[in-house]
């Protein structure tokens, strides 16, 4: 936090707690709701903070509300009475609305919807029938559309109408009769244009548009890749249901690299807060990859029992440097690929050309790693263990030939888990483990005692 | 790629094939520029390339450049006449010549500084001294500016005169005499307002600004806590210098990730796409953590070697999974945390919260795993190797120890990292595999030897 923000917060608590709410609704008109939410979190208990909301300027209390964990949203609304309630539901955009109300336990939900407008209620229930993950699920239907023939002078007077409640009027969007998407106009266009102009004069009518059932994270990878401010949506037929903002885009963007980040390293992904997750939920979120790999660990254990009469200590000794380069290889490679599909550089048709090319870099690779584990082995590892030339060359190349092996197997399984339509990030990295370590452990094992026995 | 783009990219191939410019000429002006840059990329080959830019209209040209990729954009600046590089350059917002310039060879930003419009030529200049991740690295100081008292309908005006070449003009700024910053004002405030209305009564006056020096990551931060479209920059002295738009957030939110995930994985960031990497930039990314961790493998060969004589080889078959186990642990701890701070949930200050919480879980994991542990060593592994009862219990005993302190090493060390201003993303990881692994090998020996032998 910043030192300016640390004595705006100490203002409020004092202006609170001496119980100047004069000064503290003057102090609060001056905030970013996403800061009065931020405050309340940290700085009051639950009691307070049901007091605290009710001290909101009226004009805020909906944008603060917005910005709270989910948690303090539920238990402010038990407090709220039907009016109160209605209020701020009903001066939300309604993607934020439904937001909230996918968080919220059954009852809560129904009370919410009795007591929103009838025509908002609508329109939420229509939303909360996408999918969670849909291009659906994170649209509004509050944007602004004219018809083709409307002249650029009455749009803006549509605009000024109604525009207050819109969730961006700076892309506005020309629909038909029957609600087909004909073209897109900002207010860029529309400023610099004569004022008797019409819409379809100054529209695109060649525009970017996604599908109500699109993977939200393929929205969110057009907005990074034609800088868009909201996108339409469409339904089959061509006609405009809703729109996707920029600002729901980013905060895809920032869920999905987080998720990404936490399936890579076995985890579920959980969406709250790191420091607002129960010990519970970070049981649940870890504790099934931990145990699959604990019981696919087996196999190394069954491996290593059965050359054990075979294999002398000293080779032992180099099993986790063993393991651990192949492992950490293929990680690298693992992580690459995933994160290259994420962000849509790489496709499965790339497969040969990504084979390829980690198959070069790991052999460039291999042949640093041979010659540098041999100069250890021979330099360092030979201090304190007596290791012949024989072997250390042994374990250098074997050493070589299971990165090699890691960086092919770490490129060919997101890309087949793709393929069959599994998650990359989920499949490869646990998977992709344990295959390696049998792996590398069956290549080390047979050759060193075919070699050195 | 959609189906529907693939046969657009086969049609601009028919056209560009049989020299049919004036239909090619009508097809690339309905797309993207984004799209077309990829088609160039994809499906031309490098004389193709130049020929093609030529055909490109001219009010797409520089657009489609800024999208194109590093290599080709240096390719077709060395076949430009000064001429037409003057045009596209002139034609490009600041920021994105700037973001060019900083990747181009010292003769190529020679000619590029030569060639442009002396005045764009001192604001590319400034902007090129602001450190590479800084705020003043991805802002442009293309925006729309007033006085408080200018009028809303002089307000208009000016937009309409200037706002072509401004990067966005839906964000204004309101700046003195001194141009220092004293409000922002909405294009969707100016258009609710009457027109006769000064700005300063529709300006909000508390902006949320940021400094040219502050760190990009942090910008991007509070686009996706804010939802600002663009946020002003200033210096020092609170004049403002330039705005960042929510465009360029977006890209740097994308890049954060992407390279938080690289470090994560053990390799040095690459901003190329995955594909465009050569072999000899995949091998500097992951060669040096490689050999770091091939050498710091050594502490486990040496405390293998150290109880060579000790460990039976019943226990040696289960060091494979003992150390899996604890490094699995701690890279999900580490990888929560670094993600945590790098989305600004979790700060140094939480250092006791975030033990305390990772103390917990890791009690209940380690119990879960531990009991696992025990059962799968009596089910499945007494198939293949006879373990007794009293072996079992310490192997579990070790299993459920070495993942509590696994969990602490990864919560500790990003934070610590973070404090003395280290990357959390590059520190932890590697030597969190090192210490982890090292200390799980010793308590694994010290224990099992000291009750078993």
């Amino acid at each position: 936090m910043t030192e300016e923000m640390q004595i705006i917060y100490e203002r409020l608590s004092f202006c609170f707690e001496t119980r100047k709410f004069a000064d503290l609704r003057i102090l609060l008109l001056d905030m970013e709701p996403a800061d009065i939410a931020l405050y309340m979190e940290d700085n009051l208990d639950e009691k307070e903070q049901i007091m605290f909301f009710r001290l909101l300027p009226k004009e805020l209390a909906s944008d603060v509300f917005v910005e709270i964990d989910t948690d303090t949203q539920e238990r402010l609304i038990k407090t709220f009475t039907d009016k109160e309630l209605k209020a701020v539901i009903d001066d939300m955009f309604l993607d934020d609305a439904v937001d909230i109300i996918e968080e919220m336990p059954a009852n809560v939900v129904k009370r919410i919807l009795k007591n929103a407008d009838p025509d908002n209620r609508k329109q939420i229930n229509d939303l909360l029938e996408y999918p969670d993950d849909s291009a659906g699920s994170i649209m509004t239907t509050e944007y602004v559309s004219f018809s083709a023939s409307t002249t650029i002078e009455a749009a803006f007077e549509k605009i000024k109408r109604t525009g207050l409640n819109k969730e961006t009027v700076y892309t506005c969007y020309v629909t038909d009769r029957k609600k087909h998407l004909v073209g897109v106009v900002t207010v860029k266009d529309m400023l610099l244009a004569e004022k008797s102009s019409i819409i379809a004069d100054v529209m695109d009518s060649n525009c970017i548009t996604v599908e109500t059932l699109e993977d939200k994270e393929q929205v969110a990878l057009k907005f990074s890749k034609y800088d868009f401010l909201a996108l339409p949506v469409i339904d089959k037929e061509g006609c405009l249901v809703g729109i996707v903002t920029v600002d729901d885009a980013v905060d895809v963007i920032q869920e999905e690299a987080t998720e990404d980040i936490q399936k890579m390293a076995g985890m579920l992904s959980n969406e709250k807060p790191y420091l607002k997750q129960s010990i519970w939920s970070v049981w649940k979120a870890r504790a099934p990859w931990l145990i699959l790999l604990l019981i696919t660990s087996t196999f190394t254990s069954i491996i290593l029992a059965n050359f054990e009469s075979k294999l002398t200590p000293v080779l032992y000794a180099f099993v986790p440097m063993l393991m651990g380069t192949a492992g950490n290889a293929g990680g690298q490679t693992s992580v690459t690929v995933i994160r290259a599909i994420a962000v849509g550089e790489v496709e499965f048709k790339d497969i040969f050309k990504v084979i390829l090319k980690e198959f070069l870099a790991s052999l460039a690779l291999g042949l640093t790693i041979g010659v540098i584990c041999f100069g250890k082995i021979m330099l360092i590892d030979n201090l304190y263990n007596a290791i012949d030339i024989k072997t250390a060359l042994v374990i250098s190349v074997v050493c070589a030939i299971s990165l090699i092996m890691a960086k092919l197997v770490g490129c060919i399984l997101p890309l087949v888990a793709k393929k069959i339509k599994l998650d990359p990030a989920v499949v490869a990295s646990p998977l992709m483990t344990t295959i390696v370590d049998a792996l590398a452990l069956i290549i080390y094992c047979s050759i060193s005692i075919a070699v050195l026995m």
